[in-house]
């Protein structure tokens, strides 16, 4: 007999993970290294020395050592609010009447209101540690602003932020949040860069973009001494800092002695997703363990399901070194219609490449169809999810249902990576119903992709 | 050596307490019975059963049963968010170089983002279990609205909130995570009843009232076969459901062998103050420990500490049961500069008792230094706290810091009874410099006073 799985497993302070996973460490094919912009030449310590903190290049670059210790600092300030709680979705279940079992980790339950503090407080630590006077960063949704204002608010540092000008119009509560937390907040396109103003320039009347905001503040972060840039998503580290989600996923489990056979995240530049799968991947990669592992992104911005695996720019500016990725195109914005985050052009070179190699598997999902779920997900489980976690959730749903259908009684495990109290606009779109949705034709997405760089590689 | 107290203090779902304890049986003064407003004869559970549902009219009448057992639907319930986290608060005990240790317990971790869900699923289970349609409420903040319909989705029942006017504008969000629940929001006062009609005709442009919203909220419950009233503070129920607030801190604190010395709560209608306090008063009330318990209200609304104990209406519009409390006035509305919830003119007829009895202080304070501290303790601590309960975070400072004068290592406990996602026009006023304070004069309670009802008891 099953033993007895409570609500929520919560596992002990002592418990809290004492080293990141590298799954670099462990990958037979290693994700094609960032290029110099300028040479197409592999760039060295030295060169990212210059726009990100010493610390965290060497994360960057490290392929070989699959163990990282977590500072002493960083497991502190994790003690506020990690580990965070893997939830039996037991109300869900009941409600879908189906054999399968659902988990779901929540990254919600701290101020920033996402899973984006894990990296923040341990890229603040670094610059830190490193006597930097601050950090600068963009931010779209606003998660991983608030997230970074905190950690500075913690450590002490300056924190600036370029935030995609149509959310900061759109939310001001969230720019709030980070004032909160002594952050100054810029609105992206801003004539405080020259990225800025030549953006400005070429497209009055801009909304911004998340690849644009990146530009602007990488420009600002070279361009004055003590300050460098720091990015929520997309790049190594970060997902080396998001290990720690799937980690103490995997022990929770691992304590009431369950496996799980599907493994969902959401994906935008991946920081949630390779973070919740980073343990299971590793077992996969060497051979221990399969897991079916399903990556979910809007339809709007479909990178993994509709982009190419290509070198291309992270920003907007082409000022940022180049990643190969799956991409849509740095020159890609999504439409405006499309509520909360995940609306980034690329996708993190590591999971590009697993998903390259067989490891993962991708769907996209259309924002109605995203927020019908969350809503279903509200009314039983309580909790009111992020937009973008509420991808994961659609497709949670999806794959109980069909379990129902087949009579599986498969184990379920999704990322809820944080809260949406700051996306009320988009959910009262979806309830009067005046949401729609939107999905790229191959005519746009051809155009874009003809605008990527031409590399030899 | 003190033993290592962990960030969190988790209790297992083991743990969670299966009985709610009623203060009540244990007062040698008993609090003074509601009123029948016609009559002025102590109002029957008959009489009652009009208003609210059976269960709880016993439950709200019941003076001598210490321990009422929790329903297991409930207690099932309560585990998708409880036990709820003590967190000590090692940042800010740091921060401010005090030798106190500093306690506090987070009702925050659900969506609606307060305590105020505790009640919320008992008084919607047991509108269940009596087979009604549906429930009607008020709610001004917003946060006990967010509550109840969250419970009612659950259970599958109708709610109805009649939300303070100025709030419902103010607030838009609030108003669409319960709809996010399925619930219906009307701005009060009102067309759809005839005392908000009566209202609307004497001040028309009004920004509305707890007192007129509760008005309102009656009405339709008493009218409407199939519906009851219910409310989320004041109330003797509300506090027996919150006292499990206070078990389970009393039980994370027996855990580690911690006895409090100052409990610290905020108070409006009393739901918080009377759950957290609850055990430790008890053991007070039979004369088994002391400790040193402190109410904290807005200085804009000070019922305790400038209010009559005296028989008044719980409403503006007077056709609710008359309750012998420290009040302001059925007629006193604080000024619209306050911000915030703790704006209800009255108190808990128990608490009231107990203040009366002297077994609890209470102290007001001004809202500008309440933002101070919700902002030192955003900063430190990472939660960003809702104004209400910011009231305690400001009086378990200033405690902190007498400590550090006096070289004391008290042990100071106080209740985080939620978020301020929702309070952040606030906070933007607050940062800008545009909030002020507001006391009300001497002459002006003096007016609200000369209108209590008159009643011999």
């Amino acid at each position: 007999m099953e033993q007895q799985i409570p609500y929520k497993i919560y596992l002990d302070e002592t418990e809290l993970p004492e080293a990141w996973y590298n799954m670099r460490a462990d990958m037979a094919e290693k994700p094609a290294p960032l290029l110099n912009p300028g040479t197409h030449q592999p760039l060295t310590a030295q060169e990212l020395d210059g726009i990100f903190c010493e610390e965290l290049v060497k994360q960057e670059l490290n392929e070989t050592d699959a163990w990282i210790p977590i500072p002493q600092e960083i497991r502190d300030f994790y003690k506020m609010y990690r580990p965070s709680p893997l939830v039996r979705a037991y109300c869900l279940e009941k409600q879908l009447d189906t054999p399968a079992k659902i988990y779901y980790k929540f990254e919600g339950n701290n101020t920033s209101g996402s899973h984006k503090l894990n990296s923040a407080i341990a890229q603040a630590y670094y610059a830190k540690q490193q006597g930097l006077k601050g950090v600068t960063t963009e931010t779209g949704a606003g998660q991983w602003g608030t997230a970074l204002s905190m950690a500075c608010s913690y450590f002490g540092l300056e924190c600036r932020v370029y935030m995609v000008k149509v959310s900061y119009e759109q939310k001001p509560f969230r720019r709030e949040v980070m004032r909160v937390y002594g952050a100054s907040v810029v609105p992206s396109p801003s004539d405080t860069t020259e990225v800025g103003r030549k953006i400005l320039a070429e497209h009055p009347g801009t909304g911004g973009s998340l690849g644009c905001a990146i530009s602007e503040a990488v420009e600002v972060a070279v361009r004055n001494p003590g300050y460098r840039y720091v990015l929520g998503s997309v790049l190594n580290q970060v997902l080396l800092h998001q290990s720690v989600i799937g980690l103490e996923t995997k022990a929770a489990l691992d304590k009431y002695g369950v496996k799980p056979d599907v493994i969902i995240g959401c994906a935008g530049g991946g920081s949630n997703l390779g973070g919740l799968i980073a343990p299971f991947m590793g077992e996969k990669l060497r051979g221990e363990a399969d897991y079916q592992i399903i990556a979910v992104e809007p339809a709007s911005c479909p990178s993994f399901t509709r982009g190419k695996f290509a070198y291309d720019f992270c920003d907007t500016g082409m000022i940022c070194p180049l990643a190969k990725m799956y991409t849509l195109g740095s020159g890609f914005i999504p439409s405006p219609n499309h509520a909360g985050g995940l609306r980034f052009h690329g996708m993190s070179s590591t999971l590009s490449q697993l998903y390259h190699d067989g490891y993962m598997t991708a769907v996209s999902v259309e924002q109605t169809k995203v927020f019908e779920a969350a809503e279903q997900f509200a009314r039983v489980e309580g909790i009111l999810p992020a937009p973008e976690s509420s991808h994961a959730i659609r497709v949670a749903i999806d794959e109980a249902l069909k379990c129902k259908e087949t009579g599986e009684a498969k184990t379920i495990v999704f990322g809820l990576t944080g809260t949406g109290y700051f996306d009320m606009v988009a959910y009262e779109k979806f309830h009067d119903g005046q949401m729609t949705d939107f999905i790229p034709t191959d005519e746009e997405l051809q155009a874009s992709f003809d605008r990527l760089p031409k590399v030899d590689a």
